[in-house]
Parts: C-alpha cells; sequence; structure tokens
C-alpha cells in the first residue's frame, strides 16, 4: 500500500507489478487508451516506487561519486541529474536521478534494486561518515501536455519557471513540497516529492479536481509511449550485464573527470572496445515472437530487451541488445521469419513519422 | 520467464507476485485448496526466485561472516544454516540459507532483497579478495508429507538419509545437482539447486510422471501453511527496522563468539532491551480489518504484519510486531473491536490443536 493506493484502485487499476517491493500500476483502461490519454491531455500517476535513497553527511558527496562514473561536482542544489550507478567492473546497477538537496545532503530517486543495500555496503567497508536511509517519500508524477497547467493550478504559477530537472520546494496546504520538472514520459510534466504519507488522498483529489476540465485521469509508465520514446528501464533494456556504453549512456560517463569514481578506471578500459550495443528495432507487422533470442545461422547475436506495438507509427518497436561486431554496418536483420530495419536509439523522429497514420 | 514458467502456467496457476525481480506463484486452485493439497500430498514449486548468492575466494568466509551475527565457523560441506543479516545497527536485511558449497565458496539462497549489491559494497569497501555472482540456479522444491517418496523416485533411494539442512550432489540425467532437505513449508521436503536452465521442463516433468500415484500437484509457499507454521517472511514479518531479538531470532545471534561481525557489537549492546517483539495472535472470528496498526486508547502499540484464516483450526491467525514494554504480560488484546490471545512464536501445537475441527 502506497498513500495513494486506495485512490488508485477507485480509479479503475486494471494491472499492478512489484517494483522496489512496491506496488506500481501498469494498466487502467487498456495499454493503447491510456497511451493515446497520456499524449493528449494529463495524467496523474502514483510513482512511491520510486523510493528515495538518501545520503547525507559530510562523506555524501564523496559516496555519490564513488557510486558513479559522471561527473557530479558541479551539481546545483535542487538540481536532477541522470546518473548510471556502476561497479568497479563498469557494470550498470541502477540509473536513478540523482538531486542534490542540500549541501550534504542527495536524493537517489532508485530503479528497481536495493541501492540501499550497495551503498550501505560501500560506506561501511571504506568507513564513510554518511546516514542512509530512505524516507517517507511518495512521488507523484503528473504527466502530459496539460500537466504544466494542472500544475500551475495546484502548485502556483511559478511551476511554469521551473526548468527541466530542475526543482522547487513549493508551498501547498500549508507545507513545502520538492515539485522537479521530471518524469517518466516524453509528453512532459512534473514529480512531486511527497514528504508526508498521509497527504497522499489529499493531493491526489485536489489534482483530479482542479484537472477536470483538462481530462485529467489516473496513468502510469506507459509501455508504449516509453518504448516509442526509448525511456530505458532498468531491469529490462539493461541489467547487471551491461555496462553503460552497451546502453548508449555514453555522454553519462565522464571519462577525463579528475574524480573518485569506483568504475571510471574500468570504463576508460571498456571505451571503445565495448562489445555489445543496445539499438531500435522496427518490424511492419504486429508478431508474438516465440523467443526473444535473435539468431543468425543458429548462433546468437541479439536479444530484444523490450518491445511494443506502436498504434500511432502503426509498427512494432524494439529495444534489443546486439553483438556490436555481428551489427557492424547492418540495417536490417530477420527474426522468426518477420523482417527488421536498425536504428540507433532514440528513434529519430522522422524515422517514426514516416510511418503509419502519423505519416 | 524461469525454466519452468511453461509448465507453471500451463499447470494452472492463478496469481503471481513478483519476488527478487522474478515471477513467483502466490496460487493455484485456491489459497485453501493448496493449502490441505500441500498438507496431504506433495506440491512441486517452482522457487526460482530464491536466487543464490555466490560468494567465492580466498575472503569469502570473512565475508560472509561479517554479513550475519551467527557464528559460521563451524559450517560444514554442503550444510544449510539459516542466517539473519544484518547491518552494523544490528537491523535485518535478509535471511537467507546459507550453504558452504566448498572450502572457499558459499551460496546464501536469499529473500527478497539485493544481497548481492550489499556484499559487492562490503567487498569493494574492505578490498576483499572475493568473487560475487547470481549464478544460473533455479530452485525446484519437492514439499508434503509424500515429498521423501517421490524425491527418491526421481534422485534415488539416497535422499532418504540426508538429513534436515543437509544436502548432497545426486547424480540425475547423467548431470549433478545438489538436493537439500529443506523448503519454505513445515511439511517436510526438499530444494533442488537446479543448475541448468535447460533441464527444467525435464526435470518438472519427471516429478509429475514419478508422482502421478501420490497426487503429485503444482504449488507454491502457501500464505495459511506458513503463517500457521510461523515460518517468517523478510519483507513482511520483519524488515529493514527490525532486528533479530525483535523477531525472535535469539539463537542465530551469536553473542559470545570470537568472530568478526559486523552486527555484533551493536547486537551485543540491545540484547535484553530490544523495543518490540513479535508474536502470534488468535482471533476467533474472520474479519477482514480495515487497519494493520493496533492501538490502545488511540496510541500505536503494534502492527499486523502477516495473517491468515486457519481453515484447520478455525481461526484468523496473525503474525504481530508489538511494543514490548506494553505487551508485558499481557495475554489479550482487542483490535477493531475483535478479541485477540496473545502467544509466542511459532504458535504451540497444543494451543492450535485446541480449537475447532482439529479439536
Amino acid at each position: 500500500m502506497t498513500p495513494y493506493t486506495r485512490r488508485v484502485e477507485a480509479a479503475g487499476l486494471s494491472a499492478y507489478t512489484v517494483y522496489n517491493h512496491m506496488l506500481l500500476a501498469t494498466r487502467f483502461q487498456s495499454l493503447e487508451a491510456d497511451y493515446w490519454h497520456l499524449c493528449e491531455d494529463v495524467q496523474v500517476w502514483d510513482v512511491s516506487v520510486e523510493r528515495q535513497v538518501q545520503i547525507s553527511g559530510p562523506d555524501s558527496h564523496r559516496l555519490v561519486q564513488l557510486m558513479t562514473p559522471r561527473d557530479i561536482s558541479k551539481a546545483q542544489i535542487n538540481q536532477c541529474f541522470y546518473v548510471p550507478l556502476c561497479d568497479e567492473n563498469g557494470f550498470i546497477l541502477n540509473d536513478p536521478i540523482a538531486i542534490r538537496s542540500d549541501e550534504t545532503t542527495w536524493w537517489l530517486s532508485i530503479a528497481d534494486s536495493d541501492i540501499l543495500l550497495w551503498a550501505k555496503g560501500l560506506a561501511t567497508g571504506f568507513g564513510l561518515d554518511v546516514q542512509l536511509c530512505e524516507p517517507d517519500i511518495f512521488p507523484l508524477a503528473i504527466q502530459g501536455p496539460k500537466a504544466e497547467e494542472l500544475a500551475s493550478r495546484v502548485f502556483g504559477e511559478q511551476v511554469r519557471d521551473i526548468r527541466f530537472f530542475r526543482g522547487e520546494w513549493l508551498e501547498w496546504r500549508g507545507t513545502k513540497q520538492f515539485v522537479a520538472r521530471s518524469g517518466w514520459s516524453k509528453q512532459g510534466g512534473f514529480e512531486v516529492y511527497l514528504n508526508d504519507p498521509a497527504l497522499g488522498e489529499a493531493l491526489w483529489d485536489d489534482c483530479f479536481e482542479k484537472g477536470a476540465d483538462l481530462n485529467v485521469g489516473p496513468g502510469c509508465p506507459n509501455g508504449i509511449e516509453r518504448v516509442e520514446s526509448c525511456l530505458l528501464s532498468f531491469g529490462n533494456d539493461m541489467d547487471f550485464g551491461d555496462n553503460p556504453f552497451e546502453c548508449g549512456l555514453d555522454k553519462f560517463v565522464s571519462l577525463d573527470a579528475d574524480v573518485e569514481s569506483l568504475s571510471l578506471p574500468a570504463l576508460r578500459k571498456i571505451a571503445g572496445n565495448h562489445q555489445k550495443q543496445l539499438v531500435g528495432l522496427i518490424f511492419d507487422e504486429f508478431t508474438n515472437f516465440d523467443s526473444y533470442r535473435i539468431r543468425d545461422n543458429g548462433v546468437e547475436v541479439g536479444e530484444i530487451r523490450s518491445q511494443c506495438w506502436s498504434p500511432r507509427y502503426e509498427c512494432q518497436l524494439a529495444i534489443t541488445m546486439m553483438n556490436r561486431e555481428w551489427l557492424g554496418s547492418r540495417s536490417s536483420l530477420e527474426h522468426e521469419g518477420q523482417a527488421a530495419s536498425i536504428h540507433p536509439i532514440p528513434f529519430a523522429k522522422d524515422v517514426l513519422e514516416s510511418r503509419g497514420r502519423a505519416a
């Protein structure tokens, strides 16, 4: 149960998954109906599963930098940073949004693995002066093209001035809540880091009351929208066996930075020589594949990690990890008798728009 | 997907949960029908979610001992050890079965939290010479009063000689598989640590073919049986905020041992002064409680962590964390208008048997 669960269930949830040991809605009406609604109006999402790993104390900055190959030395207060977290071999352990809350406090807004335990192990082993916890913070996302309008009605006009991946502490019903322009869709919107579970239903209700004329509805991360947008899902598209280069996250690896990071030494050696590459595939036809393993003359050369049928572009999109040497300059492949074109991710807008009813 | 998923689904699974990022069946026919079948015949469970965190190398023993307050210095090869894992404050992070595979290799057969990450952090921070991984091992449990008969037909008569919490490497179809007398029920049985996912369906089928006359059926950890037996569930009955004394796990804390354990210093201070206590409650009537928080004159004094209606004893059983000072020598309480008697856990057999149709 999260502070919003009663409202989520009353709003007509039709499927859950478990993420970070908590319930995450995956569907309300249908994947496709939810998709169009997200792209056209505004949705309210219970993303309490985005647990915050709070790292505070004199060594907090050092610990966060140890955990990620991205140089965080220029992080400003209330700024959001996408940070792959990697072990000393360069493998990805999670890909949270890191938020610097104040001079000595960081929040890692995590994907689905227990980063608190890794941070705890490192802090204990290195003898760092930090305090670690998962505070009672339950993010609620407001996503969709009308999200700014709705958020401004709930939190005031100042939300319009919040830049992408920045946050502000805003007043709401006599409390201060951290509101950031972020969220796991490309439709725009905000995440509210609600810090009092007792206020969950009131916040949900406030959004629905003030958004009635905006056609506000319940929602959740959408499997179609996020594959079209190539928002990578840790645990699906990438996992403990992949490094940032393989996942196209090169720009979050600060190879030249003079910082103390566990993974940078290994990643400097790997740079340019990684074995696999995440790419996009476009199939013309919808197919329920028997296997996600892609073979060439019986040899496995890749693996489909996520896929969806895109109702907008009328094709099947797949995020796929391919053997990089095999990939070479190939531009197409065949899987279970279906031809697919191969694309860098994220899919270019013109590539998608040349297809289907959007064309 | 696990090596058994296709068989589990074909066998009539009716509900899943997610555990250690994998699918775990929670129900086939109904919770109650599954319960009687488990207690009377034999079931085959896909417990692939019991991931093995494998710790090998010269410092493996040191790392495992750092992680647990239980003295593991006398562990023999192929012996299973129930080990609470605790941080330096004494809080429980997981409660795996630790198996010493050989002189320098341990498997931690984990409950639902990413212990690989904690072990990785400690190993990195302390600079230990260990290799860590989650190997491709997919446990299949054979549980129920007829489990020994079935296991002997599959693996040979030598399974009968395996003592409780011991294992042996047994031959099966030309491979060697680790088979231990263990499992998450009190109905007796074995866990097979299958080390080749390609053999999953063959092993499943072998159990079903050889057990037809034993009324073998598909199963999973059962919410009634495990509450009656007080098999504690990490993430439900206990979590990161509890220590072993509070959970009645005193005998797994080796207070007097001269071993290097992260949590022992804190636990030595806490011993005898812990604040909460896990106890059992018995309610006469079935009630769907509005809240799991137990209050006395408005003050919260406890929390129901798990509960079930027992069809055998015709009462509602609850595993409940109570304020220890409030508890004192109280033998009963009231929650939402229902009276309950308070009992140490596990429930004594005569207490349960004095009730319901078993009486």
